[in-house]
């Protein structure tokens, strides 16, 4: 009974942070508003589907039309500097906090031996590839600070130690609007031994 | 640019308990998955659009090709009882709780003077039809239990009174697996109002 439905909970449940209570809720009003939402979802849906599309070159998200993407076609952006970061969606961060205004390379994942991703699961390959063609300077490694994370980091360290290029990760310490208490000991302790000067 | 990501954001956020930030990771998953995700949610909301509708005579969810639906001609329910929700969502919630097998009635909503939704927006009239002519006996309001539910269960009771139809409410008390420390004041009034004798 009801079997389309049973299916668009499990489908909706397979998005981030959206578990099976979640996925219900939202597959009930999906299913039984009376509204227009269902069809708007499915436009939504099928005009993302059919316009956009990862860049060639960095990975990260665009319009099919324009490919490679605004991000590595703009004059305003500084060559010789690349924010590596794992996801798409991580460079639509980056760019809200602002800050940055060199290139992007999307990893597309991290080293994850649990999951069976490997070094040929990330696009490490294309990252050595564009440090050589585009004489990239300094990589900037925007990583998630977990565990498989980390070890990413490491290994990318060392792959490009060889290369005439500068590595640097994000400064790792106590986040900003929170305090003391709510820091876990391993933020605590990296906050303590990348302590930095006052500005005088 | 990403015009279409925007959008997508937009409507998910449309959805129930979806605030701006789980929208745009939900839409993030969607616009850069690499695998069969953003197909499959596709394909699985067509499927809800085409195969389902709310139920003539009940206004649950069921089946385009089983109207009424089977909670309403199933043999194996009782005639005479219907179980007043508000959404149709709330039909399935009582079926799994288990306990109840008569018939339902959705309401499609609440009365709320504040969104200007009066009597003629929900199924009072249908409810009344139904208690004529399907020799109900007994109408038995499952709604929710904010100020708003109140006054539409009152409503219905006195709409019902010129009846020869017995109306009762779910009970109202602690709920289960919970602490009278966790109840509010109107709860734990409401539950010692409604005092029931312990089982010999």
């Amino acid at each position: 009974m009801l079997d389309s439905f049973e299916h668009l909970i499990r489908v909706l449940n397979r998005l981030p942070s959206i578990g099976r209570r979640s996925a219900e809720r939202m597959a009930l009003r999906l299913a039984t508003d009376r509204g227009t939402l269902r069809k708007d979802v499915l436009a939504a849906l099928r005009a993302v589907d059919e316009t956009l599309t990862l860049c060639s070159r960095c990975g990260s998200l665009t319009e099919r039309e324009a490919d490679p993407c605004a991000l590595c076609t703009s004059p305003r952006r500084r060559d010789g500097v690349l924010c590596v970061v794992e996801d798409p969606g991580d460079v639509l961060i980056m760019e809200r906090a602002g800050g940055y205004d060199g290139r992007y390379h999307c990893l597309g994942g991290k080293l994850s031996p649990m999951r069976g991703q490997g070094a040929a699961d990330i696009t490490v390959e294309t990252l050595l590839q564009r440090v050589r063609e585009e004489s990239i300077s300094e990589v900037i490694l925007a990583l998630n600070t977990d565990v498989e994370s980390d070890a990413t980091a490491h290994y990318l360290r060392d792959v490009l130690r060889s290369r005439d290029v500068t590595v640097s990760h994000l400064a790792w310490g106590l986040p900003a609007g929170s305090g003391i208490a709510y820091a876990d000991p391993q933020t605590l302790s990296r906050a303590m031994a990348g302590r930095q000067a006052m500005d005088e």
